[in-house]
C-alpha cells in the first residue's frame, strides 16, 4: 500500500474508533453485552443462531443484529423463529463499521436487554480489523475450511475473546485434522477459549453457552 | 460511507485500473492468458490446483501466482509438486492489487507460457472490485457455504467468466440443495458457465479443464 493509502486507512480507523467508543458508552451505561461473530462466508453464523434460539431465550433478554452486504436473508431467517432482529446492510461493504453498528444500537431498548449479538459480514479478514465497539470478538472456523486459517488469517484470532468451531458433525467426512488446527489457533492465541460445536447434531453448544452465560455476568457486575 | 471514504475508493481504483491495463498489454503482446480464482477462505482454491498439476502441466505450460495474506503455506503446497509458483504476501490485506500483481508478472517468463493462474487472497468481496488485469476472474463456492452466498455475493458473480462450485463429494452429508444453488447464481449472472467438481473425487474436473483450455485457445488466436 502507498503511504496514502496506509493514511486514509488510518483516518478511517480513527473515526471509526470514536463511534466504537460511543456505543461502548452505551452499553456500560446498562450493562448490556454485546457480542462480534465473525467468520468466512458459509461458516454457519446464523445457522449458530437458529440453533441457539430457544436456549437463548431461556437465559437471556437478548436481540441481534445481522450484518450483511447486500441481502436481508439472514435477518428473515430469524425472524421466523421469533427473534428480535435488525438488518444492517452494507451495501457491498466489506465488514459492518462502528457508525452503522452504532446508529442501531442506539435504537436498541438496551435497559430490557442482557445480550446483543452481531452477526457480521461473512469475511476471515476485514471486520477484524473493525471494532465495533463489543465487549467481545468471536471467531468462527467451519472444519470444512482447514486447518491452517488461523495462521492465514491470524488477526482475527488474535482479536477474538473466543473460538467456536462450528460443523464438527462433518468430521467423519473430512480431512481435517483437529489436534493441528488447535495447535495453530495457540500458535496464534495461547490462552484463547475454544469451543468445538455443531449447530445441527447440538455437540459442544452448551458449553459455548456456558462461556456467552460468564461473558453476560461480568458485565452484569460492571467488571 | 461518508464522502470522502467513497472518494478515496475511487481514486484506489483508479491506480489500481491503471496497474491492471499494463498487465494487459503484457499478456496480450505474449498471447499468455490469465486468471485469477476468487473464493471464501477454505473454499478448495489450492486443493483444485494441487488435485489439477499433472493434467495442466501435460496440457499447457504454466505457472502460478499465489496470494496470501500472511503466510507462504500454498505456495510451498504447490512448490512440492513441481508448480513453478510465486508467493504474494499482501500483509494483511484483504485482496490482491493490480501494482503487486503486476511486479510478479513482469518476472514470468511470458514467452514460455500458455496461462497464469492466480490465487487470490481467501474472501468473497474485496477481491472482485480489484481487477488485476485478468482475462477472467473465476468464482469458487464450496457446497459447504450454502446456496444463498451468490445473493449475498453478487459482484464476484457478476464480474466472474466461470463459476466453479467445489466439494460435491461432500454433498450427501449436506442439506445443499444444487437446483437452488444454480438458480441463485442465474438469477445473478443468467449466462455465466458453472462447473461442478470434487478436487477429491476427480468427479467434474474434465469440464473445467476444457474451459480453461477454450479460454487459453481464445487468447491465443487473440481475440
Amino acid at each position: 500500500m502507498s503511504a496514502t493509502t496506509v493514511k486514509v486507512y488510518r483516518d478511517l480507523l480513527e473515526v471509526n474508533g470514536e463511534w466504537a467508543a460511543e456505543t461502548r458508552r452505551l452499553t456500560a451505561a446498562s450493562r448490556v453485552t454485546m457480542v462480534n461473530l465473525i467468520g468466512a462466508p458459509g461458516c454457519g453464523k446464523t445457522r449458530l443462531l437458529e440453533s441457539l434460539v430457544g436456549e437463548l431465550g431461556r437465559r437471556f433478554r437478548f436481540s441481534v443484529l445481522e450484518g450483511d452486504p447486500e441481502t436481508t436473508r439472514d435477518a428473515e431467517r430469524l425472524q421466523r423463529l421469533g427473534v428480535p432482529v435488525v438488518q444492517l446492510i452494507t451495501s457491498g461493504g466489506c465488514h459492518l463499521d462502528a457508525q452503522l453498528v452504532h446508529a442501531a444500537m442506539k435504537e436498541q431498548p438496551l435497559d430490557r436487554l442482557d445480550i446483543v449479538i452481531v452477526e457480521n459480514v461473512g469475511n476471515l479478514m476485514c471486520p477484524a480489523c473493525f471494532d465495533i465497539g463489543e465487549d467481545a470478538k468471536v471467531a468462527l472456523l467451519s472444519v470444512t475450511e482447514g486447518e491452517d486459517k488461523p495462521l492465514k488469517y491470524p488477526l482475527l484470532f488474535q482479536e477474538a475473546k473466543a473460538v467456536v468451531i462450528t460443523k464438527v458433525d462433518l468430521l467423519p467426512h473430512l480431512e481435517f485434522d483437529m489436534a493441528r488446527g488447535l495447535e495453530f489457533i495457540r500458535r496464534v492465541n495461547g490462552r484463547i477459549p475454544v469451543f468445538q460445536l455443531s449447530a445441527r447434531s447440538g455437540t459442544g453448544l452448551a458449553a459455548w453457552m456456558q462461556w456467552l452465560a460468564d461473558t453476560v455476568a461480568t458485565k452484569k457486575r460492571g467488571e
